[in-house]
């Protein structure tokens, strides 16, 4: 009897749980009844539905259920979460759960408690001795680590679209045309950044080196300078010409004020490096004066925190690049959790790394003119991107005219 | 023995024309010796270049031959062009010679006289009695036409690179990346645009719908408003979104203002042309107060000739739309030999129709958020074009602010 | 009093009718209570709402009611269709409806009678003396015609999504991934073309040249050959390359056979579309041996009808191309209500323009190795359609390979 | 007295030697007088040109000359190398070489030395104790390395266009349209890559996950047993995908077989992930018969090494991923040195790497779908790559087919 009764609650209807949910179940091949279903008739009311849910085989049922799990279905008969210890570093149970980005409570001792630290593909994982749920990624498993198993006594609740006319925040669908109007958007953005910034909020970007590239490097810095942006995440690339730039006013050789481009004047980052290098630091070489104006300048002379996350296609790299991608990758980890709202500008990699960490309360816009890059973050799972296909090269100069508007 | 000497003269190194000229010997399996060689030693020298170019068969010689006439060589012994007449409408004689889009010359009568109406594709046609020397498209030729045939006395006189900085209107070769500084481009435009319209020259655009629909409409209006622009060359979608926009505020039912997104709000675009099929003409719509703002209201009101050309995807269409493409391609024609400079903004379809018509002394401009627009122009031979890949609805709010700073 | 009770049947929660139902209102600034809700309990049964949608003006409830009418969304009190008279060609009475592509039917004299004929954008005219009910482009409307106004007795059907394991042409709406298994996919349009044609249905084909560019075009013609294909749909382009590749074995002057570019060896296809016109006509240059082999000369010995709709970008064009873009659209038009699938490859303007003729039951396949394309597709309301980023020259090889396996 | 002779020789007209000399100069506001030019009369021969280079600054003329150099001019007047050491790790002295891609000499104790390990934008290091002349990357400089400086003695040979026909390899500028015959160019690979193999060369491949995703993984894992590939580079990714696909049948959650999508079945990846982190290494995995089939198990079992980079956009990662990204480097750096061809395929992350590792000698394919990474990797001076824009899930399966044709 490979049969499961499950609920759900909320807009579940205009919000696409009950769709989705209906779908999902067809398209694994099991089948449903609606055992209850109470609409709700006006706009405050939720809605319920029971269903009972039937699958081929046991595993087909438990899949089912699984995926189920992060739609927001709750099993009905509700029942603790299971645990099973890890044998080994690493290696989490067989039949784990695996986080969506949602907000998650468990059934633990018989209270609801929230899941710290949402973040997709990881394990929850219960410690007792400090009372502590948490999202573990599989990589910072220790041995005899109480992993949630099965998906007994787990309750997602994705966000849900409000009834009223859709806020920005709400497509929750990626969506990448070019061919919508932009300058109301990036007002959108704009007055949400203001109003972020006004209940002290914090606010993070992560760039690619394209800004500089695009001349648009100078915006960034104003930003910063000015205190809307908490937290810079980038590579390698986007604090080399930024500081290319700087000092030799070329960024991949190519003259920033007057944009002509030279045909293999690709030294002057290798030499940026060597200055850097010389300096020992990014913050060294502001103090002595080699560093002068620029983003990277601003978050030193503006004490605002930087990651600059290594990859292999860095050259030098510059002595403030973290080249253990583990522990990149914790300490952006540690931001995401912080943040109200992240911008994402022209970085695949940086995009869908931070994409990967932040839990799906955090308002993400996405900006590239490439769109493919929109469509692969939101392949990966990351559907509460705003996508937006435009040309960085006034989308922050025209995001700063926004937030400086009366 | 498949063999003929050709000449090339001016900066024949540095404008490529001599390397395209060998490259394209060898590449079609042909030979070349160089029988004499006279460089320029200086700035402004130009060079001279005698070369004997030889091949396996009187064909092959003459596929070469053909080419080469192309990028600027001209056949030593210098001989009359040879002329065949038609013996058909629309059929020019075997072995016609098929023009370039750059300045060219025919020894007729012991002169060298300029073709008329420079544009690619085309047979050379003289006219001895009305004593013309001028392009012709095949679908025009008439039966008793005198069509040049062979390559004898033909001269081609591609641009050529200035000694000294290059200038916007030199990379002859269509850039792409979206990874440049733009803003100083933009400025270029603008000022070029200024310095054309301060001596009387013609601006043309070739627009698509995308303008609107990225709420860059008003701007397009205020520039032809202000005299900018000479004239439009669009379709029936940039004219109808234009009223649709003026009418009832959205562009294919997407709010223009706010940018919300009405998932099948496709019925205002249909009752816009509903409205000027009324009035009878968008002229008609100006004057009985239908239409009230836009691109199409200005062109109307200052006077500025438009050019809809219609095609298959149309609905309606207008009143306006010039449902025969023959009659569309003879109109901007026209246009194209009177223009300095055109415009081609988010058009793939006109973009590439415009490129195939204009003269390769045209200042021409293709910008459009997908790079294969670009590609695409520049495959089919309009390499004179400086593509742009950005996005419109921040193009053309920049560009006007460039137009107007002091 | 602006409110109105509406009716929704079918699979309307997995089918997204309610869900879209709801958005559309809440997002065009209406409000709703349901009124009565009865949900399907089984795989086989069907659920029904009633519900009240209210709006702060008349206008606006119409505005909502309109947009409703298209996804299926039933008026309650059902009415007769009104309906009023044009006063003038081509022009219909302020507030028609406008047509969607999928079924519809309208309460005409006590009968609910099928809209033949179906076709976005378009009135819908009843003709009384023929006793007819059809669809009618703005264009072809006659001062006189009786045309379907406001949305009181019409009903139009989306298709449904089958309960069960999602099919092909189910998946509504276009999805323009590139990294998915594009194996099984040609094997599903294979299987599917193999059905279609055994039960003595009818397969278009709308192509581009590049499907000549790519080498592919042998493939084109033997699936012509074969009796796959039952008319094509083409620009002056693909036909004057695929005559090109006959006559000179090249495209855009690129050696089909060995890949080699040859830099601007364009005039070939000048000289093909010359030596038919000498011969007066496609055909006429079949029977004369001037072409032998490709895809027109295949058209042309197994009497399958193509349509050459002509654009302004047009070289030439063939003495065979419609240069009247309404009679090419009408052409199409008619051969668009008769297919049962339709595959358009790699043709933006032929494919968009295919695409709103369309009737939603018709399987449509667009193949583009550019993603905007099919976005474009979809944008434009054509949300039937599957779309399939890949390379056509590997595409029309892999197809016919599928269709010859056992 | 800014002014400095230099010489060029070689095909320096046809391979563009000559030609972007003169454009670079005047590029950078420089100018020049031919001083001597002897042209290369027939095919064997080649030429040889002496040009006065003059600049407004020593500033000026230095930059200029830097660039020159990575053309393949020489400085006429010849001196040995001027070497300067190093004050610190990691520190280039001031001025310091950067170099190109290209086979470069320089002139040491009166010897011609060949850099040895040649690799773009790293310092030459001479280590005159164990008489070894090499590239050496800014991160790898010790505090006394002897470090070459200026541009006095230093001879770069760039790759000549052969006389005759273009071959595959010698494009030199990455091609990216979609719009050309894609088979002959994949039987010219498969032709490369036999002719390599059966001199006993070595090929390697980069590859992205979407190998995996678009159905070919097994094609890659049969080059891989057939011997065709001596190393893979690639990330965590590609090879979780293909774990995935050994023990679950799916890439990303998508059945690889059938492709249906499902909308969040994310979970297989990591469960894969916690397999192998259960088994201790992929090696272990394929031993203790957790791991039976795919491209890390046909690395495994036929001693092909692989070398899995991380990226911070790792999830896990696998035991097998190196986190530090300069250890990668240094590792990817070994096998660029030792290769004759690389296939790049879908990764832009990687394949950038790679391309910045990779002398100018090796024959270099980069395969995606996607225009930018092609264009990108070509941005950054990889010029000599060969570009295809083509859908991985149809290439793969082409070139195998290739391979195995008589």
């Amino acid at each position: 009897m490979n049969k499961r009764t499950i609920e759900l609650s909320g807009h579940i209807i205009d919000s696409l749980v009950l769709p989705k949910t209906m779908d999902l179940i067809m398209d694994r091949g099991g089948d449903f009844d609606i055992l209850e279903f109470d609409i709700g008739k006006r706009k405050s009311d939720i809605s319920r539905a029971k269903m009972l849910v039937s699958a081929d085989s046991p595993d087909q049922l438990n899949i089912i259920l699984d995926e189920l799990s992060r739609l927001g279905a709750s099993i009905s008969e509700i029942k603790e979460v299971e645990l099973t210890s890890s044998i080994k570093d690493k290696v989490a149970p067989e039949g784990f759960y695996s986080t969506s980005n949602h907000p998650t409570h468990v059934l633990y001792k018989n209270n609801w408690r929230t899941v710290e630290d949402i973040e997709m593909d990881c394990t929850i994982c219960i410690d007792e001795e400090n009372n502590k749920v948490s999202c573990k990624p599989l990589g910072e498993i220790k041995a005899g680590d109480k992993i949630v198993v099965g998906r007994e006594g787990i309750k997602v609740t994705p966000p849900q679209r409000t009834r009223g006319k859709k806020q920005l925040f709400e497509f929750m669908n990626s969506d990448v045309s070019s061919e919508k109007p932009l300058m109301n958007l990036i007002r959108e953005i704009a007055s949400e950044m203001k109003e972020i910034k006004s209940k002290g909020g914090r606010i993070g970007v992560v760039g690619g080196p394209a800004i500089v590239h695009t001349g648009s490097g100078k915006y960034l810095a104003s930003l910063i300078k000015e205190g809307f942006i908490d937290v810079l995440m980038a590579g390698n690339a986007l604090a080399t010409h930024d500081i290319e730039s700087d000092i030799f006013g070329t960024s991949l050789g190519i003259d920033i004020q007057t944009g002509n481009i030279v045909s293999h004047g690709h030294t002057h980052h290798m030499r940026a490096i060597n200055k850097i290098n010389k300096s020992g630091s990014i913050k060294n070489a502001v103090e002595d004066g080699t560093l002068n104006s620029g983003i990277m300048y601003e978050c030193i002379k503006n004490n605002v925190p930087f990651i600059l996350a290594g990859s292999i296609r860095d050259d030098g790299p510059l002595p403030d690049v973290i080249t253990n991608t583990i522990k990149s990758q914790e300490l952006m980890r540690q931001q995401a959790q912080d943040l109200d709202m992240v911008l994402m500008i022209a970085t695949m990699l940086h995009s869908i790394a931070m994409g990967n960490l932040l839990p799906s309360r955090v308002k993400s816009i996405c900006v590239d003119i490439n769109p493919s890059t929109v469509t692969k973050l939101s392949d990966r799972g990351s559907a509460q991107v705003v996508g937006i296909v435009t040309d960085i090269g006034t989308f922050l100069p025209l995001l700063y005219e926004a937030l400086h508007m009366k």
